[in-house]
């Protein structure tokens, strides 16, 4: 099977070190950044182009969502297998006549990090049984979690990322502005925040739960509130306590 | 110098292990729960008792904040040093005609979780130059990042923690509870987690945001919003998404 794969940025960069390591040949790797396509293309022996998009039968487009469609529609194989790797679009965001398809590794990447491919679950849809073997087996070639899961599924695993991920991310952000104000390093926080996500390996987070609002405690919760200065704090602090507060019935 | 450990919980049980492993002998483990007692008297020899506090030069109180004040009013002994463990507390909640202070271990404490204890930070506050020497000394015995830190900058620290930690595991429950819905196993999410955490012992999370706010992708927001069918989890959505575009202008 001839693989292309579209783009140059993390995801696509990750692929193809993903395929080198399990020794699946990558037939070329298209994208616009020359720069960053010759960066892939030497490390992992990948020929590359900027301007013709190799005859395969399967295309994995691994750029931006909001470019997606328009690349997409550059593929004129209509005998060709085409996924994104997306998980917040439908696989019909593709425009060609060519067989579609979603291929959506659940990570966060960036090119210098080391990953553990085999832990990253992917998720994969196809219009047909025959489509979807080939995108399992190839995943399940990275991956020993590879999940058949279609758009509507793909949607949920997307927003769930985005409270345990994203949301989360702000708030290191947010607790970060709060620590700098008081020159305390952020760096004395992350033995905690390493503490916090090893403890859910192991237990629920709703059983894991700490803290003024769980305890209820009303005298550090009206001291905290009195001791936020900035509206954007003080929002958060009190939409989570209440949230806190509703699944616990406080 | 004689130190007794007041408390039978999380932090005491944790106290007594890392001093027992500096070979930091502690006279006494007191409280109120004898079979608790019983278990770390067993596993760090260490004399406990649920009727007389020992006397000694340094009491230790690592009891739940809200009892705190009646227990540190049975120590009688004048001439000592008593500091609690708590982060929300100031020392002056210590009833006692003796030398007031506090000693105070940022990190979550389980007691079946091995920690490192020389990577927690450790914030030491007493009445005197002298007793802050005691402490520093003590808590440097145990880790290696000790800071002399007041009541007011206590409370600060705690509030980063309860943004960092509190309100991240809280944000894992609500995740999780969108993952629940969909019958995908939370389990999938922790690399996408743990990738998370260990991003920002690299990069600033402020410049490691990703998600569809600070793209102030509209597409993908309006999508998540009509998907939320939860009203506790679409608060979290909008306030976490409107503090994002606040922090990033957009």
């Amino acid at each position: 099977m001839k693989i292309v794969i579209i783009g140059s940025g993390n995801v696509a960069y990750h692929l193809a070190k993903a395929f080198s390591q399990k020794n699946i040949p990558v037939t070329q790797i298209f994208g616009r950044n020359e720069l960053a396509l010759k960066e892939i293309s030497e490390e992992f022996k990948i020929p590359f182009s900027t301007s013709e998009i190799a005859h395969a039968d399967l295309y994995l487009i691994s750029v931006n969502d909001d470019s997606v469609e328009t690349i997409s529609a550059k593929i004129l194989n209509e005998n060709a297998l085409v996924a994104h790797t997306s998980g917040s679009l439908p696989k019909e965001i593709l425009q060609g006549n060519y067989r579609k398809a979603s291929f959506y590794p659940l990570q966060t990447f960036s090119k210098s990090k080391e990953l553990q491919y085999e832990e990253i679950p992917f998720f994969v849809e196809a219009e047909n049984a025959e489509d979807l073997e080939v995108l399992r087996n190839l995943a399940s070639q990275i991956s020993k979690k590879v999940t058949i899961s279609d758009y509507e599924k793909r949607k949920y695993i997307h927003l769930t990322a985005v409270f345990a991920c994203n949301f989360v991310n702000h708030l290191f952000a947010r607790a970060k502005e709060i620590s700098d104000s008081q020159n305390i390093p952020f760096d004395y926080f992350l033995p905690l925040i390493d503490e916090t996500v090893q403890k859910i390996h192991e237990i629920e987070p709703k059983s894991a739960q700490t803290g003024p609002a769980v305890r209820n405690d009303q005298r550090v919760l009206q001291l905290h509130e009195a001791l936020i200065k900035d509206e954007e704090h003080l929002k958060i602090y009190k939409t989570i306590n209440e949230s806190i507060k509703k699944m616990y019935e406080l």
